[in-house]
């Protein structure tokens, strides 16, 4: 079950001027499931994102990238589940901008005006005449207060939905945010497609909104994976309508930019770890804290390490403080010149290592009460910099093998 | 239960001039169990070995390292199981000292004459006192003929002992080779303490017995574990005693040498192997060859990729052939100018992909056949240079996660 998770509240998800979300069930993997989903951009409204760095990323990104640059005004983005059209080669672009055309037809726009995004089974072809069945009806479903079923129509393994709004008041104009997410898979979260949408009724100039979404993705989607590599379909997009009374914000140096990136940021900071707590047989949420670093790289090598070891996540599974498995971590984390005995270990308030070994401090009491939390923080303080760095990640347990191992059947 | 791996035969494990080896029962984490193994060598026997690069490297590690520098002819090696003496600080570098100093005492020689080794629970004192006490059993347990106790004597989750004899003849004088092994924690090899013991009745001047078991490692236990990351204990030693009557061999440009580069080098692929194939929880045995790269580190880098990836892990375990997880781990493996479009993905003899998707003779009947295999062999044709490499690892099953959730309790 998600650790300390719960649903969202339809009622608390709040509309946002200019975004119309239309959902359908397509059939595209199984019957009777809310798989299909438009989001209808109004016009002048601005879309910014950032994708998987994969070399193998997926027909959708491909074309959703090309539109981007494209720019002729994206009026819609297109989401499906069931199939992540990934590792289908140029069979796998004409079925992407098929998808697009078809929306674009029923919009009266242009296919290169829509983004299309894809989540699911890698390496099958997409059901594009399942979509374009679809689509009608996702169009005439269009409502501005459907984020509640939007962020259901984008679940896969997902257990709960993930939605989030926020208002704000930025000089004298309420500003609201809301968005959604999917994503679970987490053991090795670069593996599973994570997709974010957050749409704001602020105006923000195209530039300050790709460094926006590209600032908020690194303080919170991109501390939930390995630095850059990421599954075949991930993406995060920013909406701005811009109909809002708060005049379009084009300079960084602005307060306005700085408390939209603030407000967005919570915003995906919010979604991001849901899909840690979400993750696929999670059992407990795990914030790796590394403090004192010389620079953000090593902070980051020495939080995966500990992150992505499977000995601790299934000791942390096992609410077993068996600690030592982490400052093995540490060390093969690569950080080659580490000096291990100055560094200590934490596990929330209790001090676990130091000089080099066990701190004579620790009695395995105090790790015990810790590690039968849900909620727990690893702290290492390399007392080497003044660099920090903060990841997310959660434990392994014998349901993450279940849910993968028959993820297809 | 091990992957087509069968117990070694006592009566085929063949004494090596030069060695006795004595166990016992030291009772160190468990009663009635052989948890101290000591291998004594002749006068005049060279021993050369490679370490892990863990930055918490145990300290049985730092004080083997330090003895084989200080070279005064090592006369005994001692390994412990039940506890790794690993992040110990100060008083773990004290205990590994009074462990050699203990057997130097009953063996009549100096404590830098004794390479000690450790295995089990990380960060817990070694207790030295029932070592001690432990010692002088093991030294009259001493005989030539104890390989196969001797690789009993060091598993710790193994459920296969692992140990091999090679004999040839070379320059018409007969040369054995014997060696033993330990370690069974897979997902990440990096984490699980490997342990092999490899001796040789040849004699091998010291410069080259070094780079022998350098290369010797990096053609088996190297293609088992991460590029230089291993755990804080991990250790492979090759002991040379030239009791044969092979003249000693001093010159690399010798047929004698690389004879026994190639017959060491085997027994060292066997016993890595083996290692995979008694994986915490593996039911598949899976071979991934990257072929036709620009250097070995872009395959390397790639064959990781795929044999860390739990997602591929998982659906081995599961006989799934949802073969786009393969595709989707070359994508992340952080070779950054990689073309997927031209390179082909096989499973065993099976095309899966090509042109950037789904090989157009692939239907899943095929790869299902080759997924009902207990041996697999995964292969990625890159097709942009002549380099090639070969990794082990296995598949990754609800046992693992048992096995290290309760490997304490």
């Amino acid at each position: 079950m998600p650790v300390n998770l719960n649903p969202p509240v339809a009622a608390q998800l709040l509309p946002v001027a200019g975004v119309l979300l239309g959902i359908a069930q397509a059939n595209i993997k199984r019957e009777n499931r809310k798989d299909l989903l438009v989001i209808q951009l109004c016009d002048g409204a601005r879309v910014a994102g950032v994708f998987t760095k994969n070399r193998f990323c997926a027909a959708p990104v491909i074309v959703a990238r090309a539109h981007l640059e494209h720019d002729e005004g994206i009026r819609a983005l297109v989401v499906n589940t069931g199939n992540a059209n990934a590792g289908t080669g140029e069979q796998g672009l004409q079925d992407a901008r098929a998808t697009c055309a078809a929306l674009a037809g029923l919009l009266g726009c242009k296919a290169t005006q829509i983004l299309p995004f894809s989540t699911g089974v890698i390496m099958e072809i997409l059901p594009v005449a399942k979509i374009a069945a679809g689509l009608p009806a996702a169009v005439t479903n269009r409502a501005a207060d459907n984020w509640f079923d939007a962020a259901e129509a984008i679940m896969t393994t997902d257990i709960v939905a993930k939605a989030i709004s926020k208002q704000l008041v930025i000089d004298g104009a309420t500003v609201t945010i809301t968005g959604i997410a999917k994503g679970s898979g987490m053991i090795h979260p670069n593996m599973a497609t994570m997709l974010g949408y957050i749409a704001t009724d602020a105006g923000i100039a195209p530039p300050l909104l790709q460094a926006l979404v590209r600032e908020a993705a690194n303080r919170s989607f991109n501390c939930i994976t390995v630095d850059g590599d990421t599954s075949t379909n991930d993406a995060l997009m920013l909406m701005a309508t811009g109909k809002s009374a708060l005049p379009e914000v084009t300079s960084s140096d602005s307060a306005a930019y700085n408390a939209l990136l603030e407000a967005i940021t919570e915003v995906a900071i919010y979604l991001a770890q849901a899909i840690v707590r979400d993750g696929e047989g999670a059992t407990k949420f795990i914030t790796v804290r590394v403090e004192g670093g010389r620079d953000e790289d090593e902070c980051k090598k020495i939080g995966y390490a500990i992150a992505h070891s499977p000995l601790v996540k299934t000791a942390f599974f096992a609410s077993d403080p068996n600690l030592g498995r982490i400052l093995a971590a540490i060390g093969y984390a690569g950080v080659d010149d580490l000096n291990v005995d100055v560094l200590q270990l934490y596990l929330d308030d209790v001090l676990v290592a130091e000089n080099g070994g066990r701190a004579a401090s620790y009695n395995e009491a105090d790790g015990q009460r810790v590690m039968q939390q849900s909620d727990i923080t690893i702290r290492v303080v390399l007392n080497r910099g003044a660099v920090n760095a903060t990841l997310w990640t959660c434990d392994f347990s014998y349901d993450y093998v279940k849910i993968n191992a028959s993820y297809r059947s």
